[in-house]
């Protein structure tokens, strides 16, 4: 449904929210779970062996088990069989012992949201060095503050890089922490991990940590606030990523001057110009980005212990906002990456409304932003 | 990114809104223009005959083309290189002659949609027909109303049915609508027609033609109306399935028990449980048409003569809405075809409440759905 | 809840979509309902006569009444009972007979929608012949167009307002049309209009006469596309207006200067400020009524036969939708009425490309955007 | 623009968000920085003091001062005008001294976000409070857990109880960091402190703790991710409200009749009727909610230093997302405030299905989550 995705998207983000990355999440997410009970004394180790083994076999029918799917409205359903289908007769029936399908698809879903996000912060340290970089070259370069469009009075191009440096930073650092507190999730039909008896809790934590992710007090999986602020942290780091592409294209029409990408898009009809690509592209995908986690915002409001759809429109919603945001992370890199800044153009064009230069506490400020942001 | 998508959209919709199904859509598009000019007298016919054959040809390598289109950040430049290489060195100037990257895409897009809605509206028609039996079978089967979830007074299920049926009819009327007016697009670089000469407007003509789409009075590139609209009719009805399905899994709770989906799905830890699944997809598939459509609302307001973004979020979240609308068609076909209806059940729980059976003009209004959506 | 709401819509907007106004409607609404039964011979003429004369007594208690309407949800109940207390007793019960609050609201939406769209369409009227006045007067004023930002080719500014002439102008057509098919709505306790018995669909009808609404094949509680396309449709408006103000806040800029709105917002501290102050609050108003839509969006997915929750959110947002699409019409008239064009520097900035000024058929297409608006 | 607003948020919270609580809240601000200044030695003492006390005078004529604003696109440019016309013309100009009307808006939006945020923590404390007692009250009372509308295995209702608490719990624990964390905004014109020459850094020190606002390290004109953040944290917290009444309403549906409001809804016409409003109302005051929170989404993505609307459009938005938030935590209080549960009716709901009452960890995780909310 992303058409054109590569475009947009970086290949490694791609895989890392494909249905193979998934299947293959929830394929490890089945391991960690025999394994767990199998620690815990709920399953013979001989069984978690068997499974781990099954898992780690060659890799499943992708297309095959989300074709079944249809049939259940979700994946994990025939991937169980598929994994049964795999293990001696006497052993079949470990898999998946104890736990529902959106044990499985949740887990997974973390698994992909932090291997994903790892893709994503790459591009965004990335960027936060560029604009740091621009901050700490341009922090005394003079240039027209603007507002409303209209010039107002002097600032620094490196005030203005140092404010994306900061936005961005704040963005991230909020993914980072999100990051960190990925739960997993199990808690069987309705969350009671009632067919795990007294072992219960204990292999709610191990579970927890055999995926190294964290624990959460409870099972999550009528409480969606995990998945509604992924959506809504993606979001504002995608549109981030897409406040710089604002401020390039602004700087880099015709009539203003001051800023060119390094690797413009070109036309061939029309050679002169030099589209900023990056920037249109990270605005692109803040949007598609925002689309994506106003899916996610609704997720809180299920029925019950499994909502009849809200659930199910997460998936795609939070691979959708993951991958996007990445391709707003890579798209605002490539536009800051060797940025051409005209710093006479800048200048002159100040001019235009006359006035001395003083652009106050300016130079502090950056400062201030590259010590804040440990640059 | 539409994680599991097979599990929500139909295969041929799939198809429909891939990649490949974009790109052959543009090479139509390039050939369609090049048959215009010439008819037109703008470009030779030889060369028109030439670029059609190409056309024609084997299809293009769709990764690669789309991979090449980020440096652009559009497929059409690549697509607009791979076709100049089939051709002569004498003739390859004639490819895209006067058109510009947008006018490809953008009809390409039409086209797309036109297939999309076709597919969309055979699943549609689908569940009018299924409405309108239910409509008809349960005329005079007495139901409770029910308003804010709590037993209100008596109605049929037959008239339950038909305010479905209307509301499926008005939603895919309005489709049908916006499928006939689907608009060529040919501006040039500046939406000017410039290159084209005196013969402007005679190849615009011909262009929507050519193409079987309508003809605007003028370009669109900067008046997106048409894709906003596009996504809300789609997002409504996807909205109006997904209402459907509501009712469905309300009716079929455990405790209710009025309906059951024919092919319910079922839980190998939970034999009992008959789940609606149609119903939930429905349900999340219009979540998901939503989001897309809240990017293409977005659309309108962009910036001059091409935006930095808004057109290039359209793409995707076009091929989405098409794809999960049409999923939301099928899941609630799938839902309503066969649908078990327990007329027992619906007097027992009706008799919770007491009080007699009246269902007022029920019976009258059913007969007028029927009619004034001609089933 | 919607601060400084005077800077951004006009005053009888304001008034137009008031607690007060929709008060006022849901009693225009009770008298009809009250005249059309008397007229089938449900209730006695003097019934009717009397309920019409207590509606036109003195206002309501408008605070006092939304205040009551908390412990029901609705205001229509504690309104129900002010006007049975204006009657004798043996009148009272011929209040509201055989309706539901559902009935009375909705049909009140529909007398206030009607009433603020005829106010939205006053301004839209008018920045359409703004635009027209630009197109006719600009048609051969050479300008660049700009693609991303960047000159691409030249066009003409006529060329550029005829363009936000047939947006406007489609955007308004849409409003027209559903503006001439709001429904009344009138189905009772569950849409059956049980109590009126064999009148109940000459009821139906004469209620819609006296309302000067239209009458619904059916009633429309669970079907709510009506509500859903006319967010859509609002934003979209807002939408075409807040691009016009993209445009324009673009060519406001310092640097490009093509033109100014008469009545800039100034700055105390920056007396060379011009800030294109309509053109900004038309964006806003954009976003709002954007957000708002998407509230109705949602609408379409309701409970059975009245919805928890959905229903309520409607009566906020659609006055909310009216109220910034109203807004954004006659934030972009302001900047549009009076807009200063200096052609010389449009020529000028043309000139940073170099090149012939060749602005193919863009005077034809002019011309062809006054004759298919009727301008 | 909210309509019947009343009805969904308590009157408090309305005057928290209102235009006065605004424009005070803007007066607060100006007499902050006049007294900042004065400590940094920017302006004189006297001038510090007649400016407070000039702000201290009888409130402001808040009707005229919004209309006003409409000129320049803000209500701070005639804000300042009316405070300076409070005081001698040599003290007049130390009003408003280096500051941009951005700068007193923004800093006021903080102080009536902090305002507001109280009023909705106090009902969420009494939200959770109300959790708590009722999972530790039926900490052991079975239940049917629900999947997708149909019965699954064994729960209890405490457990139910408790994951609610835990959604409520982390939602307002999220809106508590963020309000710790509400930063003062003071940058000047364009952000660089320019009129306040050395002593900038100390200025923006003192204005933040007069104001008792965090000092942010740089001025956030244009990065408003705190805006987003908030948008985004509310619309959670409002849906985590929104999530337990719709599972009040499923259980409080007729054939359910597990639970039922206190103080229910009634129908003059239905008096078995005993409609879930609170729950209701949760409901539509969640999806209002989201509507703002969609449109403080895209905040972040602004032209320079001020953007063409997206600025603009916050102020009523937050507004909104604040009462609505605060409107659905009263409303989940209110239902779940003396809410009446049928311990009977939920074991024969649950006898249905039959089978042994197993519900495993549930009680265990109850503890935990009253343990863990501090319960």
């Amino acid at each position: 449904m992303t058409t054109f995705e590569s475009i947009f998207v970086p290949a490694p983000l791609r895989d890392a929210v494909s249905d193979a990355a998934w299947i293959d999440a929830m394929v490890d997410v089945e391991a960690a779970l025999a394994r767990a009970e199998s620690r815990a004394g709920v399953i013979p180790v001989a069984a978690a062996e068997a499974i781990t083994a099954a898992c780690a076999e060659s890799s499943f029918d992708v297309p095959g088990l989300t074709e079944q799917g249809r049939a259940s409205g979700t994946p994990a359903e025939p991937l169980v069989r598929a994994l049964r289908a795999r293990l001696a007769d006497d052993l079949a029936h470990y898999v998946h012992f104890g736990a529902t399908s959106q044990d499985i698809v949740d887990s997974a879903a973390m698994l992909v949201t932090r291997q994903a996000l790892g893709l994503i912060d790459h591009d965004l340290v990335a960027v936060e060095s560029l604009c740091a970089g621009l901050a700490r070259a341009h922090r005394d370069t003079p240039m027209a503050a603007r507002t409303l469009l209209q010039q107002a009075v002097p600032t620094t191009f490196g005030y203005k890089a140092a404010r994306w440096l900061v936005a961005v930073h704040a963005a991230r650092a909020r993914l980072v922490v999100l990051r960190t507190a990925l739960p997993a999730q199990l808690g069987g039909a309705a969350g009671t991990l009632a067919p795990l008896g007294d072992a219960a809790l204990e292999v709610h934590h191990l579970f927890a940590q055999e995926l190294g992710l964290a624990e959460p007090a409870l099972p999550w999986h009528t409480d969606r606030l995990v998945i509604t602020e992924l959506g809504a942290a993606l979001a504002a780091a995608a549109s981030s990523a897409a406040k710089i592409g604002v401020d390039v294209a602004l700087l880099a029409q015709t009539e203003v001057g001051e800023v060119a990408e390094a690797e413009p898009g070109g036309s061939t009809a029309m050679p002169h110009k030099r589209n900023p690509v990056g920037a249109v592209l990270a605005g692109a995908c803040a949007r598609r980005a925002r689309g994506y986690a106003s899916v996610l915002a609704e997720s809180v409001v299920g029925e019950h212990e499994r909502a009849i759809g809200a659930w199910h429109a997460e998936w795609g919603a939070l691979s959708g906002a993951l991958a996007f945001t990445g391709g707003a992370a890579a798209a605002i890199r490539r536009s800051l990456d060797g940025l051409q800044v005209d710093v006479a153009r800048m200048r002159a064009n100040l001019d235009l409304i006359g006035g001395s230069i003083v652009s106050g506490a300016a130079g502090v400020l950056v400062d201030r932003a590259l010590e804040q942001t440990g640059r």
